[in-house]
């Protein structure tokens, strides 16, 4: 007989990922499927990186390592994109994005500190911090606020929070934080005492002014970024974390214990990717074509009520008038039409069962095709409903 | 002014780090230098594995992805080797075997659990227990164990702890728990309540007979394994967990959440390195003549008290004669003579300062020649000490 197990948090299933589950059962019964579902680019990753990559399998056994020249290389980054200056020794590689934030939390806080995150918000922030221990501090933030923090609400929390996800380009809604808030938002967590995460995976995917690093505020801020958005790189599984001075020794140890070092080809294509800005531009320029698509459709689906996407690669939309069950509206939407998506329910555990998220980073020939196929069925939908 | 950030967990850095960077830059001076500091095989992944990898790389972009042909491989793996049958949904492909240790605690315990290990032992168990807010139970094991865990040391701990680490063969020993003391383990654990945590990452490198899994004696253990240490894929970060059926929903959602998915290139060459036994046993007959010379060497170092090698590549030494400080032991031996080799600091709080290790996963030749630089080293410090 084994005892109980100790109660251990409560970590949510990623609903997205049972709509992608589906979509691929139904593309393996023959189904045309557009994947929409994901946060990931349908490219891959870029032809220099690629060849390099082949250089390198050839070349070497490869082990524990770290690439010294992708960290001075990213550190550069950060001058010539924000003109600030990091030591390439805070720069911690890691196994994508996800880990970076396990990283950057454990080095932050103890179990039972508090951290605030707006809500709608990529869900793995939320179950991070519940898998650690972490208070979650929701803060609801509407069309009002463009879906996004501000340092009022920040000011307005009481007491004031141990530490603060920002995230700008954000997912699920692409809402950017204009620079002005942004510096508030730095000098209400200065003057208060918040430690800032500032997830910049979708920086360098903008559809109009580049995006603001939160580092040019606030030095001490820790910051996540991935190989995974704007790079192309999803499946080779490289981030980082960027610490102040003060933490790199502690980032460092529990770098070392936790998760060891990334893969080792693609600490070499990555570096490679920085130099291929040209192909890199060009996806960029798919997707702003398929947001315009995207968002020139949506009155014939009957959606207004949107989050403007200044950045990222998604459509958050209100779907009140349609259901309160978004996950059951996306997986009727996949089998109907083969279009998968996310349903809000993964980002608003509160507000996000009238809420669906349209990832447009496919082909601009599969966003003409999926509009094609949910013009009809939304109009069924509405005619269903009303 | 930001106040002081919560108290984190205290995480000490791996020291074999230090003399493995240490090493990097005396190389890079121009000096001959021979790695036998990080449990890491010199050899790459299997042909076949690199050759599938070039393929996948030309054919597919890539991106979050598990590969359920990889998770059914593994399952048969279990059959065939161990004869148990496991579940593929319950294996949980990880980027390497350290966030699989991850995985596995935050899937089991809440902070304050008390978790049972053998000392000496594989630091990043220590430190990953204390980042989770866990408490080690250290068992302070010595020749007579063989530095080995027993069921009689896990039945005298009062009270019982929540969970226990079981590793065999074992980092820093390459001792192997003998199969009828592993059932007994199994059975005390199972009788009081006991999780198991058995780290399987050094099977397939015995050298008499191949180790059993706890899996054989209890059903509801996790086991970690991964493809960095047999499989000669330690750069490719590719590893694996595997629950039981009742935890596959709680530690599904944890991946998913902390880490998403390891990269697609070692999913695709992970399985095909299934099918290259033949090169891999290679590795093994080379790591076994390594072992051979090292062990016939040890006289004429003057170490004379070893742990028994059953498996892995390792030889734990005292060094109790020359040194209570490890770390600048294994320092000076590596400025002196170009051989790097891990301080017991890392893997023992309490006695490691007279502890070294040496990974024996390089090739003969170089085997050889550590051991020639050694002798003469070896012998000025006994009379140094003397």
């Amino acid at each position: 007989m084994t005892r109980p197990s100790t109660a251990i948090a409560q970590v949510d299933q990623f609903h997205a990922i049972a709509i992608g589950r589906l979509a691929y059962q139904l593309a393996s019964e023959g189904r045309s499927i557009i994947h929409m579902e994901y946060g990931q680019p349908s490219t891959g990753a870029p032809a220099r990186a690629i060849a390099l990559a082949h250089e390198v399998l050839d070349r070497e056994p490869g082990g524990y390592w770290e690439n010294p020249a992708l960290k001075q290389r990213i550190a550069r980054h950060y001058q010539e994109s924000y003109g600030v200056t990091v030591d390439p020794e805070g720069v911690i590689l890691t196994c994508g994005g996800s880990p970076a934030l396990v990283l950057a939390l454990s080095s932050l806080f103890a179990p039972g500190a508090r951290v605030a995150l707006a809500r709608p918000g990529y869900v793995a922030y939320r179950n991070t911090l519940k898998a650690l221990y972490l208070e979650p501090v929701e803060i609801a933030c509407g069309p009002a606020e463009r879906y996004q923090l501000t340092a009022a609400a920040l000011e307005a929390l009481e007491p004031a929070p141990d530490g603060v996800i920002v995230a700008s380009p954000a997912n699920p809604t692409g809402t950017v934080i204009a620079p002005d808030e942004l510096a508030a938002i730095a000098e209400v967590c200065q003057r208060r005492g918040i430690r800032i995460i500032s997830d910049e995976i979708y920086h360098g995917l903008t559809y109009g002014t580049p995006a603001h690093s939160v580092l040019e505020h606030a030095g001490d801020a820790l910051i996540l970024n991935s190989f995974s958005k704007y790079y192309s790189m999803t499946g080779w599984r490289l981030g980082w974390l960027l610490v102040p001075p003060a933490l790199i020794d502690v980032a460092r140890a529990r770098m070392g214990n936790l998760f060891l070092t990334p893969p080792v080809l693609a600490q070499h294509a990555g570096l490679a990717a920085f130099d291929c800005e040209e192909e890199l531009q060009g996806h960029l320029r798919s997707y702003a074509r398929n947001r315009e698509l995207l968002l020139a459709a949506l009155p014939r689906l009957g959606l207004e009520r949107i989050a403007p996407p200044d950045g990222a690669f998604y459509v958050w939309a209100d779907i009140a008038h349609l259901t309160q069950d978004s996950l059951d509206f996306c997986r009727r939407l996949l089998e109907d039409t083969g279009v998968a998506t996310a349903p809000g329910v993964d980002f608003d555990p509160v507000e996000g069962g009238h809420f669906i998220r349209f990832s447009f980073a496919v082909s601009t020939v599969e966003i003409e095709d999926a509009i094609e196929r949910m013009v009809p069925w939304f109009a069924s939908q509405a005619q269903h409903t009303a």
